[in-house]
């Protein structure tokens, strides 16, 4: 019956196949005809129903007449009077070329109950924001990341379409591999890379099934992974940290141990070699492992390499990086190394299937690496960053020379030191200039022991490059006075 | 130090900052330099190392001069000098215009620890495929969907590379709360709608947090879900069907159920407009609610439209849906249209960023419906698998009369009826055939106490159009004599 109304004219192209609707503007309509009277008037009645309800929005296109029809199983012509009709009453518009749209003032009765249309996302507060965390929105590398996605999309194999390994592509895994042996000193290979959605997604990978609790932790960390492992029952025992990283000799009967050894989360330091060498001897000796967040390792703005501790021990240390500081967190990608021990059991983990990175993304970074994209893109953003670093550390030396900036050798953030006891008014001061930024307190593990400074995060990635400067002033503002 | 080697004809461009080492090809290297000797010797050990190892992949791209000098704050010279050592000991290959390489027959030494260099992907077993529930993964819609994904990328605000709304982006929530309406019969809104990964992060963020079980679960359905649920400690409690659907005049003291009501999975038929009726009003007098798996809605082949259930009663329906079978289940998006009492909860089990779907994918999916694509494939998908089932029901029709075909009016797939006691025998045929398909068996509750009967489910959607004919002469082949 569909075929009837086809217009030759528009069964030309590369398909063999009779697809009669799939050449004109089709639009998908669900409509159930019944009550008195014919199908015309039936049809009529429900596409009323439709536009009056508000299923049907002001401006909504259409299906062509052919299509509905073939879909309802009714003669085209009763298609062409219903949308006639309905024409008349004012609830449609017929459009030449673009076909048969629901007429603008045709207001749905329940139009308050329906989200604004293109409402701005909801507002997000400051008007100066230096929270830790994110890179600079502004800075993504659209033209360069959609080339790589171009390429991907042409030359992914078909299978790429149907359903993934939860390993992740090979592709990327490969680029990885090559990547992070290069850029981070990690010893791997594809075989032992998981892909995943991000730090996150790997902590709940891992626990509680493949690792469990104790775990130790540093004294100072995000709580968003806190409020994680404690909901995945898993108990975090916190380190102190000093001037050369968490003090791993203080380790006791933890079977894991969570570090940022780049560049310690929040306060800002590396850790030291010897305590490196340290957490793997206690690794070794007491068959446990390292958890190593290498969150913003690629923003070492000195000249001293930090590489990954993964390096010096591949099979005692989980590594964990994302695109999220070097890219974009709107991407959600990420990737585990593991110890040949534990890939199985992420493995199972995961699932059967992929459940959640999209193969088309996969494919698109594995792009992005291996055409030096990705390298260009960190090599710039690195530049920027510590330019803003440097006009932070400047500004504050002009006007608030008392107060001490830590934590600048790397990373998308700073420490500023402030005087014991200030740190909350300081904060509250900034809040009242606009200005969003957190407080030390708020990366304190709740059963941490030892000194807490008072101090203040700063994210000077954050900001787009315009709204830099404004929000330093506003920081400078906010300072308690010397 | 690094800018004293910027070559200034690079420097044009709209970049107003000192970018120097983001004009060039910067690959990001991790070296450390130690040792005896001067810094020319520790490099060339460095470098020699990394090759050695492994580290720098043959073929690998080393960053120039300028670039890993400024990292390492060296001269250029030092660097222009061991490049030239390496190259000239053959470990190093300059070339022209593209920089210097790793020397392909550098091999590594331990290449056989790494993963083959691009390996196809794991072998996937069978000659012929006819396992349900994925779409022709060679049909995915390339031109368009790229199309999409260049509009939302050029038009995205900066603040959609930044963290992203657990709930999902707006402009997808708008556009699926007008397909929805349009084409399932949905009512709702955006502020009602959440983003996921697909119908298993569904469930996930469901139980055992939002709700909890017993869940009345259908006889039949997949076992994958069962065991997510299982894992997420919810009691499933199974319904018998019949010809009319789910039995859920049985529903006892659950307060949850989860139905398949457009299409039961695998079984086939639509759930009768009165059991449709009596599953709300159960919810309605037991304060229960329906969770609605409408994984293939967009599917259907006869003119009788089978609406969502959720239309009925939005406030005691939770509709879940997803593109793993309209588009791909690599693209891992999908949404839960909920209740408004359930908003808030599955939110928070979301968490305070979005941590899972990708923010440019859900602008593509957002640019793909508005801009009519979807309707276009979704359309242009049914005729084809239509064109599928025709073929499946003639081959049967032809080569195996006694075999009943059932669960044909919609989706993408059918079930076999088999003489009792012959299923197994079947799947084993067909295993000797090539075939990878599943057996009714495989599907079914284990605390289900219906009649259990003998049949095959046929994913007619699986293979690639030009390997359905092959896969049809083989499930015949393999199919009990009469």
């Amino acid at each position: 019956m569909a075929d009837s109304w086809v217009n030759p004219a528009k069964r030309t192209g590369t398909d063999t196949e009779a697809e009669a609707g799939a050449t004109g503007i089709g639009a998908d309509l669900h409509l159930e005809l019944s009550g008195p009277g014919g199908r015309r008037a039936a049809l009529i009645r429900a596409l009323r129903e439709a536009i009056r309800s508000g299923r049907l929005a002001p401006g909504a296109r259409l299906p062509p007449y052919r299509s509905l029809a073939a879909d309802l199983g009714v003669a085209r012509n009763t298609v062409a009077d219903a949308y006639a009709e309905l024409a008349a009453e004012g609830w449609l518009t017929p459009r030449q070329g673009s076909g048969t749209r629901v007429a603008e003032r045709a207001e749905p009765l329940k139009a308050r109950t329906r989200g604004p249309k293109k409402a701005p996302p909801r507002a997000r507060g400051p008007r100066h924001d230096l929270r830790q965390g994110t890179p600079d929105a502004s800075s993504f590398p659209r033209a360069a990341w959609l080339a790589s996605y171009r390429r991907a999309l042409q030359r992914a194999p078909s299978e790429a379409f149907g359903p993934g390994d939860p390993a992740g592509r090979i592709e990327l895994r490969e680029a990885l591999t090559e990547y992070l042996a290069r850029a981070r000193g990690v010893r791997t290979k594809p075989g032992r890379i998981v892909i995943c959605s991000g730090f996150a997604h790997a902590l709940r990978l891992l626990f509680p099934t493949v690792l469990r609790g104790p775990l130790a932790v540093e004294s100072y960390g995000l709580p968003f992974h806190r409020g994680l492992l404690a909901a995945a029952g898993v108990r975090t025992v916190p380190l102190a940290l000093d001037e050369d990283g968490a003090q791993v000799g203080d380790l006791g009967g933890e079977r894991a141990v969570l570090l940022t050894p780049a560049h310690q989360f929040p306060t800002g330091g590396p850790l030291h070699p010897s305590r490196r060498a340290a957490v793997i001897d206690w690794a070794r000796a007491r068959g446990g492992v390292v958890l190593e967040d290498d969150y913003d390792g690629e923003f070492r703005y000195d000249r001293k390499p930090v590489g990954a501790v993964q390096g010096l021990d591949p099979e005692r240390v989980v590594h964990i990086g994302s695109v999220s500081k070097s890219l974009s967190p709107a991407l959600r990608l990420g990737w585990m190394v593991l110890p040949e021990r534990y890939v199985d059991e992420v493995l199972a983990a995961k699932g059967e299937r992929e459940a959640w990175a999209s193969a088309l993304d996969q494919l698109t970074l594995a792009d992005f690496v291996e055409s030096g994209s990705y390298d260009r893109h960190v090599r710039r953003m690195r530049q920027r960053y510590r330019r803003r670093r440097d006009r932070l550390v400047e500004a504050l030396a002009a006007h608030a020379p008392h107060v001490g900036v830590t934590g600048i050798a790397a990373g998308l953030h700073a420490v500023l030191r402030l005087p014991p006891g200030s740190e909350q008014s300081a904060v509250k001061a900034a809040v009242s200039q606009g200005l969003a930024l957190d407080g030390l307190a708020e990366f304190r593990h709740p059963e941490a022991t030892m000194a807490a400074p008072d101090g203040l995060v700063v994210g000077y990635a954050t900001p787009s490059e315009h709204a830099y400067g404004a929000a330093l002033e506003a920081l400078c503002a906010a300072l308690p006075p010397p």
